[in-house]
């Protein structure tokens, strides 16, 4: 089973206006709210792609039963810790071609919150084989607290896939306890090593670091020009059809569920890259976020070449 | 006790933003999420009027949930009917000055939940003097819904203080049963008679009109004018004075708090008028929609004159 993480989930809520007048009153009526935040979105593809999952993390107040009911309502399995902090909401007005986001910072997790999530957390490990953490951490949470969560995972035989940034990462990673899998993008490595990369060979070099080591993969997604891989000490170049993008959000997300799906499943090295390079395209070609069609699944695995440096 | 009915109430939801960024993402660290709408704006300065209260109305789902659960911490007691649709939210993005809103149109009724509704309403009725009715009717729900009301409390021998706009409240006027009190400004009266009013002595003169006849109290509003109010057959213009407006929202939800808690009291004509006048005052003084600082009512009520034309 898969154990997706989500410690800052958000209700989702669309706003789509044909125009958006400010310093006014803009009425709507069809307003969409869905359970959202980037573990949510991973849970979701993993729900299409019909892997066995359990998505947990922390919900708080009505709200966070109003996120529970939605993934109750789209087949979901969850079993979250409940916080006193109302869940957040996350508002993206989408009018005249723009997407304007206000972003709640979300409720304080408390001293005790936490250890009563961690509990829950390793009670879960026990029917788990791979976990995702996606996501930012919520108020109250220290940086170290996801290598915390690693560190418990190690400690029942298993894995770890991580999706965060910034200081969250950097600490995550320095930590003796190291992901299993990690997929950056170019920029955040960048960032990881406060050195520019102008080539492909920069790059490779940069994923040699030290910071890096004990990492057995690392995914550095390169957005239409698919992704370079670090599998163990080999080097593999991913090669992606040109496609039609109709919303690109939320396929960093499509492309964690495809590569936890594909290692829970035992496939090759190769299979693991494809699977994740074709969710998270399938994603780009839907409206909703982290939401897939897997009926197109084959015929874009096909067009996917794994080249080995 | 005053029975104050809130057919489609909302989550009011505040984003304080220093800058508004269109097509981007927005943060925000101190959202306010409150029960709005214009009845509970009514029922949260009775409230602090210390008047005997009930709220009823509407809600739906975890929203729903929400919002009474505001309604408890602020002391409101409350009644409402449920309803399957979730209770509606209403964004208000403050920024560089401006508000800018988003209003969602809200849940639709069915019919069961109507006659469920109005069967809880006629149970409240039973220990309720004056009812307050305000703002629009929610999706599913025809515009004679408040004649049915306004019906049902004559029966029970029960007064009804009624402040709707547009075509609800002209079909409530045309009813067989009339509102005890009516609060149009002197926009609304011009529309519903459809033609322009230019002086005093025309407004004066439009309340003659047959369409207002058996409705014992007209109050058109006049802003910073203060009123001019139409008791039985009598004619007052109520002045007010000068002062500070911080936040004119909700100050109409306000006067009927006043009017509907001196009416209960049985304040006389002249009492009724001059609180009505003050505790809208009080409400635009106040940065929060629907709410007032009673400690300044004694100092403003002084200054209300009452004039009998």
């Amino acid at each position: 089973m898969i154990l997706t993480v989500t410690m800052n989930p958000s209700i989702d809520v669309s706003y789509p206006l044909k125009q958006f007048k400010l310093d006014t009153m803009n009425r709507i009526a069809d307003a969409s709210k869905t359970a959202g935040g980037k573990g949510l979105n991973v849970s979701r593809v993993l729900s299409q792609l019909k892997a066995p999952l359990i998505a947990t993390g922390v919900v708080g107040g009505h709200f966070g039963d109003y996120l529970t009911s939605q993934l109750d309502d789209d087949g979901i399995p969850h079993n979250f810790s409940k916080i006193t902090g109302e869940t957040r909401s996350c508002i993206a007005i989408l009018h005249e071609g723009s997407q304007t986001e206000i972003l709640e910072s979300g409720p304080e997790v408390s001293k005790e919150e936490r250890e009563k999530f961690i509990e829950n957390f390793e009670q879960l490990l026990e029917d788990t084989n791979f976990v995702t953490i996606s996501g930012s951490l919520p108020k109250g949470i220290a940086n170290d607290f996801y290598s915390v969560l690693i560190e418990k995972a190690a400690q029942a035989g298993v894995k770890v896939l991580l999706d965060t940034s910034g200081d969250t990462l950097k600490t995550s990673i320095q930590s003796s306890f190291k992901p299993y899998l990690i997929k950056p993008n170019e920029t955040e490595i960048a960032d990881l090593l406060a050195r520019d990369l102008q080539s492909e060979e920069e790059l490779i070099n940069a994923l040699d670091d030290d910071l890096f080591h004990g990492i057995e993969w690392i995914v550095v997604t390169l957005g239409a020009d698919g992704a370079l891989v670090k599998k163990g000490e080999d080097y593999y170049r991913v090669h992606i059809p040109v496609i039609n993008v109709v919303n690109p959000v939320g396929s960093g997300d499509s492309t964690i569920a495809g590569l936890a799906y594909a290692l829970s499943e035992n496939k090759t090295s190769e299979e693991v890259m494809k699977t994740g390079m074709v969710t998270g395209m399938l994603n780009t070609q839907e409206e909703k976020t982290g939401f897939i069609n897997p009926d197109h699944f084959d015929s874009l695995y096909e067009k996917v070449k794994v080249e080995k440096l």
